[in-house]
């Protein structure tokens, strides 16, 4: 599962039908902007778990629910990564 | 799901007949051009929500439909990041 | 879907007897060499679309076909992007 | 499968009830920390094998389990690679 | 399909018992070092074809195999590429 942190809630009113009512987050994955269906009622800033793959359409609620990535957990607490410094050099 | 940029259209004469009549849409993930499924209808410069993994071949319409990327939406208000300036060095 | 360039036929005379007689094919995604599965005929230098995650086995043939990736469409007319020049900084 | 090596658990106690009792980990894949589900009983330090995909759901106990990935096993003995030096320039 | 060179086979004794007798070998794809069930009987040095997603698990015998990664053919012949020169600029 991916580490994700919740932006903002994300608007789309011509969807297919499938999504249903459930709501879609905007999560950063790293530096990379993702949508998410929210399966636990997270609010931005919310460091969250994500699940992906076919597994991610049981966690959203149902086996033909069309999501590849929906947020199963809120974590307690999360202290992310500093920014990593340029590698040292290998000596040979 | 990805958040992606409508391209053009992609025409493909010669393809497998699981395609059906379904649009192709040239779409931009990133820097990336991909193809999807376009299942709402959407048109060139429009940002759209691509669901991948298996959930793309419900999305596109059936169990069975051979698609790995589908477009289930249209973002109503999608403002892209800018170019990320170089990181900040970190001081230890 | 990948938009691929279809390189060179693959010979690989020790493989799981799954893959029957259909033709693989090594082809490039960006720069990573990889190797579909055939299902429209092509030829080296061709375009086309690749279908990868478990959309893949049912556009081979069959839902127990072992692919991850099949090549299944033919583009009719595909212009590579060209090399990317250096980004723009930023101004701020 | 990833190599992995387990940093510490994760807590989360706002998560959805398909998680059962489970143990999650965290792990890092390459430089990447991730989420898994421990199905072996690993402690921080270890090296394990990390299953995703479809595969990891049965991984950790049952088809429906929402998991993408999942410790299968722990390395006997793993030696990680040392930092890689810069590339050498080729000969034109 | 990734095309992969095999390192050596791994050893992991304390694993689920899915994974029954089957070998994990050690593979390179790229510089990443990756876990594949062995379905052919390859030895290292041998470049071979993996197969990933849900393909990996009946490529592995069965359907409720948890691979996510198997090698399904050993290549005849294979000429890696040399490294990369650095890219041409661009004149604009």
């Amino acid at each position: 599962m991916l580490i994700c942190k919740v932006v903002k809630p994300l608007v789309s009113t011509n969807r297919i039908p499938d999504f249903e009512h459930k709501h879609l987050q905007v999560v950063l994955d790293g530096s990379t902007q993702k949508v998410a269906v929210d399966a636990v009622g997270c609010v931005p800033g919310d460091w969250v778990i994500c699940v992906g793959s076919s597994a991610a359409r049981e966690a959203a609620g149902s086996k033909s629910y069309p999501s590849d990535l929906t947020i199963v957990g809120i974590i307690d607490h999360w202290e992310p990564e500093p920014p990593k410094p340029p590698a040292t050099p290998v000596a040979s």
